[in-house]
């Protein structure tokens, strides 16, 4: 696949993406009453839905990444050049802050709202390096157990790891930065950014080490990026 | 398989999904206290559940379109022709009013009951365009990556829409009609759907393209509607 | 298989469901602080589950029947002869109350409770009548579409089936039977039971009928029952 | 594998699955409002999530049992031997506390915390038995009938368990020891966990029973673990 549409498939894929996390954050607290339990179960639930639907069509397009931290896991395994990178990451985030925006207007809001919800400290960021090494090792090793279910793995894993951390798992740098764009239920405050990003980064690796300590890495050559079947 | 087999699948297909739709409507409404996040929690589960049950065992039949914008974008790629689209297209309207009728007379309510839900307005349209666009990417693509996930698939878009856009994802004109018919949770009013029917169309128009971008257009000769395999 | 072991796969699959069926109920009830919404919500999917574990694991036993209208209509189809018909159908009724006494000593709940929940009229039976005819057209037509992926259709079915009719989807006359035994949520009055049943066994022929519309019948001799793959 | 990567494997899933029971909850009652059914929900919905993932992408390396119950059963049934038995149940046992310990560090909480949660007498240990018999049936006959499902049979299995049982399922010795370390929503008193595995070693005797009695005892030799597919 040309390198163009496979930047076009990462962009409408991470777009959507975030236009389902923030949308369904939206709808799901216009919803609840109040009951923030009820509004996350939506939310959690919209996300592991979409999530399947976008790795099952446009995995065999681009690798379905959406995600810049899986881009670099997958660059430092020598699986993607440094070109095919830089492109994938500027447009993951491209994609991400377009895919904000389009929630705002889908539900009738300013389209750029800076966010307020603070989150920070180190049960927070340990809660990040948490969700992004599963999310990484859930990608690494579904890719050598069960690539053919990928986009079931991740839709999972991403509904669990929502739950079982006190950040409700970003686990990933462009929907970090792009959910610093919203003030509603998945926002979060652009001064915390950063420690997020961090955070995940450091996920990132360690998520490479375990991988390393569970299999012998996987020639790379000729090898089709993980998502892809 | 012959056509009127084809269209006794249609008209089963579509019926259901209404029934479905404006029933669980009723249900989670009468059984959620006056929560309506609980209310749509049910209400887009049951419907993901009956979609997934409908095309696993009326695609292989008729292709379960259960769609107008399905079957026409089918037309306009060249996998069905006219006859057989406005064939399709009669038996959903009238399988989709007959779904509701079914949905009101379980529930003992009135049966004929015009629509009161305000659903009007730029946000609404554009949720419906989004909802639409996405829901004939997920199919067009879906055909190509992974034609057996295609209930699945589908299921999965529609309970991730219900939440990610402002109406609630449509996204059918034969279930906008139809749904111009209840007074209940799912209800929408008659004067609002020209605008969601126009939204949807041009959805529709949007995801032809996009799938054209991403993909080379698939010969269309000999090659069945997608949701068969 | 042998016919006992067959007939200790019914007994195990039907004791399990009802024990879920029942015992999820109370559950719910007693979680829920009221929301009858929250409770419903969670016996359809913890019925759904256990469909879709028993099915899978069983169905290669007995063919995972769990209800005297599947295996009636399998009977018909020429499917199981009438002895096989007679100790299916036996072992099915005397399993399910057993599993609704298996909930009531979990919860520590008196074992025998004769029903209270009224459920009757002509809604009620419409509800019954669509929800059998649903189920066992899933069971029909998925057996030739996608026999694999029978424990999944059943699931689904049963989950929207709870929500979209009026009775919540009892659908099978075992469970009519034996959910006659508790005053818990998922109860149903005693004497509410023969028309429940009247209006499954109506389901299942009108299930037979569009069958035979949308497929020729099937050759029986020699195929295995439907959920066995 | 290895037996010291298998261990790794057992550690990771066994830690990732505890961190997820006693994570969701704390986060399920944070979020709800009061609403326990709501917190169980997102509990039980997170629970079989992390469920699949791991037995998914472990099951190759390890058999991903994160259960001595498992373990225990499998030994009897010849397929591990008294080396590769303890040196797993030890393994499960420090990574079941380690989850828990996770889990506090995440939520910012004390990390060692003894429970307070009352769970005792005959309808809970009768939960006990019957939630594990459950399992290790699923897991027993699901590696025959299945053997590709067993993540999705064990995760759907589990949610159902839930609810089902007065005990919310735990189903698990090293699980059982393990919450006893939380004063959270999932945590149990420690005076409570000997009835508790009591029950469970109770019903894996129970399922080895029946399981031999649906199926004549598989030939052990050479037979990989039944999550390793």
């Amino acid at each position: 696949m040309s390198l163009p549409r496979r930047l076009v498939a990462e962009f409408l894929g991470t777009g959507v993406l975030l236009a389902t996390v923030v949308g369904s954050g939206i709808m799901g607290v216009a919803m609840s009453g109040g009951n923030d339990g009820i509004a996350l179960l939506a939310n959690a639930t919209a996300t592991a839905g979409i999530l399947y639907v976008l790795i099952a069509v446009l995995g065999p397009v681009s690798g379905a990444h959406f995600n810049p931290a899986v881009t670099l896991a997958l660059r430092m395994r020598g699986e993607l050049d440094t070109r095919e990178t830089l492109a994938y990451v500027a447009v993951q985030l491209v994609a991400a802050v377009g895919g904000v925006l389009l929630a705002h207007a889908m539900f009738g809001q300013p389209l750029l709202q800076p966010g307020i919800h603070a989150r920070s400290g180190a049960a927070q960021w340990l809660s990040e390096g948490v969700a992004t090494a599963g999310l990484l090792l859930t990608i690494l090793l579904g890719a050598r157990a069960r690539p053919a279910a990928m986009p079931a793995l991740v839709a999972s894993y991403i509904f669990a790891a929502y739950w079982f951390t006190a950040s409700t798992s970003f686990a990933n740098p462009a929907v970090t930065v792009a959910r610093a764009l919203t003030r509603t239920f998945a926002g979060i405050r652009p001064v915390d950014v950063p420690g997020f990003v961090l955070a995940q980064l450091a996920g990132t690796a360690v998520a490479l080490l375990v991988a390393h300590v569970l299999h012998d890495r996987p020639a790379a050559a000729g090898r089709p990026s993980p998502h892809g079947d």
